[in-house]
């Protein structure tokens, strides 16, 4: 029997905020950091760890938030959800992201229909498409191959496909599975689609139209734009264009299209990187095989969460210190620092993923809470930040929890050694270096140059961001998320927060305004 | 006589806590929030408007402001800026950068040199390389015209130069002044360079090295990468790279290089994107006319930064009303929200530019304080932002003010209308409805449709991203930033906070650790 309670009404979160802190300092200087550095580590998926010594914690406060987990049955909640549960309580659908590359449980039938069959189903007929692609077989009018794919997709359609394309794109040119260049259109601003077609080719495009609803007017309306495009190059739009979409939305079954890939409403728009939404131009861009290999990473760490031993669960411990930062220690925000330029937009997909699921003030019931959510989330690549805000980091006003991300080897393997270290090993020195910087400071006299330390961080280390890794990370943070969404006891699955500014957008294009929005209107000669 | 005092001893700031708070929902309501449109505006340069009637202010608020203004002597420390006093007291420096783009006061003599002058020579230098490089007179081996450029530099000379690029790119184009395309280099991850030089033809590619002080470890690593592609190729890399350097480092006066222009320690990284460390690759990509431009929309805005009455000054406004959102209302963080696809990446500048210069917890004197000082600023280009993090910022649990920025025209003027309007028109629509969507929230019985509202917005509205609107909007950013700087009475422009990192680092590199350092370097096996 699984209960939904809100957090502050579970003991185990009273003994939490009770639980003596930790000197983060004196926790990490001397030998007795290199021993929390062997010591609070948990393997990931794809030979990952997630490391968690310089965080706030210690063998008490772990072990009541292996008390939490329990409480808040954590575990119980996953395996409810990924067997076809109606956790999105708001939109009264299941939430069955997780069945697009595995499956951990019994079989979930919807519609009548067994859902990991259908996924797969959708995922082998873009992997055929991909391969006619690839050959020629599906070509242009004049026969010619496509040579560029662009997917026109906003949100969800367009962040964790675009992150994902950028972290695989020199990994596929090193290992040869290299097919096509992705572009991305996604703004409304008429000047992105613009810019886009201006640099390609589009007598040698496919267009990837990608709105779950088919409703989406940026996506709908950046269509048009393309479609007319094609129709000025004297082309067919109709023989450029796919489409990702569900089953019941007006682009499916539509002659617009040379073909349709299907989802449905069980995966919401953030958690769709690995179904057709990023399926489509990821087989495209790098083949199918390419795919699956994300596919299987992301199922590999998806196992890895459905334990129930909270020191064998990466995702769910990273998801409880979170919590204990967020509302014991009361962090507001959380930044997200790969050192590895290949995960250039991860930070952005995850602003999404975290912020879009857990901003909420409202429980699943739709009661009021008492407690903080989802914190802000944003960041950007090491070494690149070091130059940039992380002055604020280490002596600002604020404290802001940093979530690392390092590998031991680069995507090209094309290396220069400079002062005897290579490039790579200047990267993962630094954010060795960081790491130890904010969590131990260093006494100065200047407190201009004093550093108090005390600033928590965790890390992520792999070999490579491959396909599998790639694919265990994303499944990391999707996993992180819905815990923390189940700890809140809110729906991390809806987003109706999003609704209130399309419905005043549409009354300011159709003159139906007053007061402000008129005023406002008027700036804008609208 | 200027006084430099802590925040907290200000009778001003006591009475700017006691004020009464406004009710932002009632206040944005019905014919009252028309009212405020009209009413809380302030023009900027370039044609453009700061619009603040969506900030939790009324008349009262805004009189004790101005009264902070007065009592932090905000216009007399500007005017001390600029005409050369030692701002920058943890570095004992001047800060020169307005002097990049005009002269407010009196001739500044540095080191026995008009720094107006000078500043002006190197301007006029890099037009007349720029000149040069475009007619071909300066040429590769081949004698060959150069065609791309590429910027070598990390955090203030990668990331302002960069958004500043991005924005102008189409501009450019449409105008017919785009000259090369750029291309930038900056983290020490050997990915980022390879990925670059893979993607370039380094026979016609003219390389930038930008380093003030010609030591930065990822520049000159990334130095030694494209001067060894180059000779791979066959090429001198002294026929193929310029720098950007002080006339005191080591990059000065070298012959590794065609010819090299200077700047001084008088401008800071994040402040330089006026001075040659922007000036170059802008000139070189646009032409010296486009950059010139830019420099007198920069220039414009200086001049109201330097009005002392704080309603026709609006980046002081700008400055306090951050400074009560952030001390007295309590909001850790603000985000920056473009509507404009061209200002794609002016966040991760304003990131860089704000969080670096105000991320501080000693006031100028290197003594504690007991207030909070700059927030974390992170944001995205909207529409895409409203289909990400959005969510988050109307109904999650903590309040984030919210920077807007907007245009009438887009750049390239190529738009469809579809259901009655084009993409630029949706475009401004969406912003409009956000603001007033974010302000007065709507009421809803079912709680998970309940939109609050009281979230502030301020809203900059332009004609179009041209050279003069992004100078413009680039100074009064930085304005806002120096004048919140002086209001906490901290030094806006050191960032002792990246030292301990880098020389951490080299004791990794080094093999000179113990503890968790030794610990976490055998995790990376470094």
């Amino acid at each position: 029997m699984i209960n939904w309670n809100n957090l502050d009404t579970l003991k185990s979160f009273q003994k939490l905020k009770d639980a003596k802190h930790i000197d983060l300092v004196k926790a990490m200087s001397g030998e007795n950091g290199a021993e929390r550095v062997g010591k609070y580590s948990v393997p990931m998926a794809e030979g990952m760890v997630y490391n968690y010594a310089a965080k706030e914690i210690d063998d008490d406060i772990l072990s009541t938030l292996a008390e939490l987990a329990e409480e808040a049955q954590l575990a119980d909640k996953f395996k409810a959800l990924y067997e076809g549960e109606v956790v999105n309580t708001g939109e009264k659908r299941m939430v069955l992201h997780q069945l697009t590359r595995g499956q951990l449980g019994k079989d979930v039938i919807a519609d009548g229909v067994n859902k990991r069959e259908f996924y797969l189903t959708e995922q082998k007929r873009i992997a055929e498409f991909a391969g006619k692609v690839h050959s020629g077989e599906i070509a242009n009018a004049a026969g010619e191959k496509f040579t560029t794919v662009v997917q026109i997709g906003i949100g969800g359609s367009d962040l964790g496909p675009r992150a994902m394309y950028l972290a695989l794109e020199n990994w596929a040119k090193k290992h040869d599975t290299f097919k096509m260049e992705a572009k991305f259109i996604s703004n409304v601003d008429p000047d992105d689609a613009s810019a886009v077609l201006n640099s390609i080719d589009v007598a040698h495009s496919l267009f990837i139209l990608v709105s779950k609803s088919g409703t989406t007017l940026e996506t709908l309306t950046n269509q048009s734009f393309v479609m007319d495009a094609l129709k000025k190059a004297g082309l067919n739009p109709a023989k450029h264009m796919i489409a990702v979409t569900s089953e019941t939305s007006p682009l499916a079954h539509s002659d617009d299209f040379i073909t349709a890939f299907y989802m449905d409403d069980y995966i919401g728009g953030r958690y769709s990187s690995t179904s057709g939404v990023g399926g489509a131009v990821l087989s495209l861009a790098f083949g199918p095989e390419v795919f699956a290999a994300f596919l299987d990473g992301a199922a590999a760490e998806d196992k890895l969460a459905a334990n129930r031993d909270l020191f064998k669960n990466p995702s769910m411990l990273d998801a409880l210190i979170g919590v204990y930062e967020r509302n014991v220690l009361g962090y507001p925000s959380t930044t997200v620092l790969p050192y590895s330029q290949a995960l250039n937009r991860f930070p952005a997909h995850l602003q999404q993923l975290d912020m879009e699921s857990n901003g909420k003030s409202v429980n699943r019931f739709g009661e009021p809470i008492d407690y903080v959510t989802g914190p802000v989330i944003f960041g950007e690549p090491g070494t690149n930040g070091q130059h940039s805000f992380y002055q604020l980091l280490h002596q600002g006003t604020d404290i802001v929890p940093l979530q690392f991300i390092g590998f031991r080897n680069s995507q090209l393997e094309n290396d220069v050694d400079i002062q005897g270290s290579t490039s790579q090993q200047k990267l993962c020195a630094n954010v060795v270096a960081q790491i130890v910087a904010f969590a131990c400071g260093k006494t100065d006299e200047n407190l201009n140059k004093n550093f108090k330390g005390g600033r928590p961080s965790s890390i992520i280390i792999g070999d490579e961001v491959d396909p599998k890794t790639l694919g265990a990370l994303l499944a990391h943070f999707e996993n992180k998320v819905m815990f923390q969404g189940f700890v809140w006891n809110i729906n991390s699955f809806d987003q109706e927060g999003v609704q209130l500014g399309k419905t005043l957008a549409k009354k300011v294009l159709a003159h139906e305004t007053e007061g402000a929005l008129t005023a406002y209107s008027r700036l804008f000669n609208i």
